[in-house]
């Protein structure tokens, strides 16, 4: 990278493909050690989060950490549930292959966070959402994605729960009626790194060409 | 970065501070320049952007590069009607100021990306979306977050455009019916680079303090 005096900076092709690498290992961990993740680790990640793109500059992202037991064990109680509910919507061998899955890691990861899109904020006056509101949503969706990118570059791994009862979630944490939840995250040190997800690597789903998803 | 034979890469301090400086200058652009880009280079944007997680690896991201004048200034024509109605809902001060902001790129950006959800894929066989069917439509988020990543590493920038009718896009598309226009990208090199959004610089909207968007 060059970055003279009042300079945008230049990345050069090792950047790059570093960048490359870095989205290569990224990978959603469910499986965490108990180290445990300085305080001061997680406020650079949200700040960096914040660095994304936000529809009219809204900045609608709202975090909110999960550390009591209570909390954290009330979040266990509604991924359980809802994870129970999935499982039975599975038959024969879908059901066996779904329930060896580790899909959270709520009883190890030492930080938790839930982030929440407060779609009635009226920063950024409505600008750019009139036609396709959900670009609200979508700005915390970016910020979330850049709070992965920043943690794996710092060796840590984060996993997004999504099956939980957002609403549950929402009452249990106390929060403002309109903030919708967006993603509940797990993050801490892996025990393990992959270059192929869980899902991947267990049979669930494979990786599709890319052929099929570009067309003219 | 070090990466020993079958190990994961351990990214360092340098890579750590380079990504830091990549989120900080990564714009929303509407100024592009005539330059053409290679079209290897949108395939190899479009390939690193499916490096995204995605709920369930459903992989529900489908991209159409919009090419043609018929079609690019019907787009253009969705974007002024929709532009004229967001411009009517403001009054005094913020509709002039709304005026004379620069909101798409939709003349001058070389290459133009529609990209979609496919909202009823069977891939991932509807793991981990069954509280939160939203997360689906977030997963292509994330890729176009890694994409707009992407392309300013490489010097191009990337406008998402939102002020569309989804539906008329998707029409003028002619893409299946259970595709759900979450972005339309303008890509190309930009005319100007700089640290601030748009919408700070010319005042319609300040960026927030970061204490207030994160709580215990």
């Amino acid at each position: 990278m060059t970055h003279d005096e009042g300079a945008a900076p230049r990345f050069d092709a090792a950047f790059a493909a570093q960048l490359a690498e870095l989205f290569r290992w990224r990978r959603d961990v469910r499986r965490f050690r108990s180290d445990p993740v300085e305080s001061r680790l997680v406020g650079e990640l949200v700040g960096l989060a914040t660095l994304a793109p936000s529809v009219g500059h809204s900045q609608p992202w709202r975090f909110v950490t999960v550390e009591s037991e209570a909390r954290r064990a009330a979040v266990i109680g509604s991924f359980e549930r809802c994870n129970a509910d999935a499982l039975a919507s599975y038959e024969g061998e879908a059901a066996v292959l779904y329930a060896r899955l580790k899909l959270a890691g709520l009883r190890a990861a030492p930080v938790q966070l839930a982030v929440f899109c407060d779609i009635e904020t009226e920063v950024g006056r409505g600008l750019g959402r009139m036609t396709m509101p959900e670009t609200l949503c979508y700005s915390v969706v970016a910020a979330i994605q850049n709070l992965a990118l920043a943690a794996r570059a710092r060796g840590l791994g984060v996993g997004w729960v999504s099956i939980l009862d957002p609403r549950e979630i929402a009452a249990l944490l106390d929060v403002p009626a309109a903030w919708k939840l967006v993603a509940y995250l797990c993050i801490g040190y892996p025990q393990e790194e992959h270059l192929d997800p869980e899902l991947e690597r267990y049979g669930w789903q494979a990786r599709l060409p890319n052929g099929e998803i570009l067309r003219r």
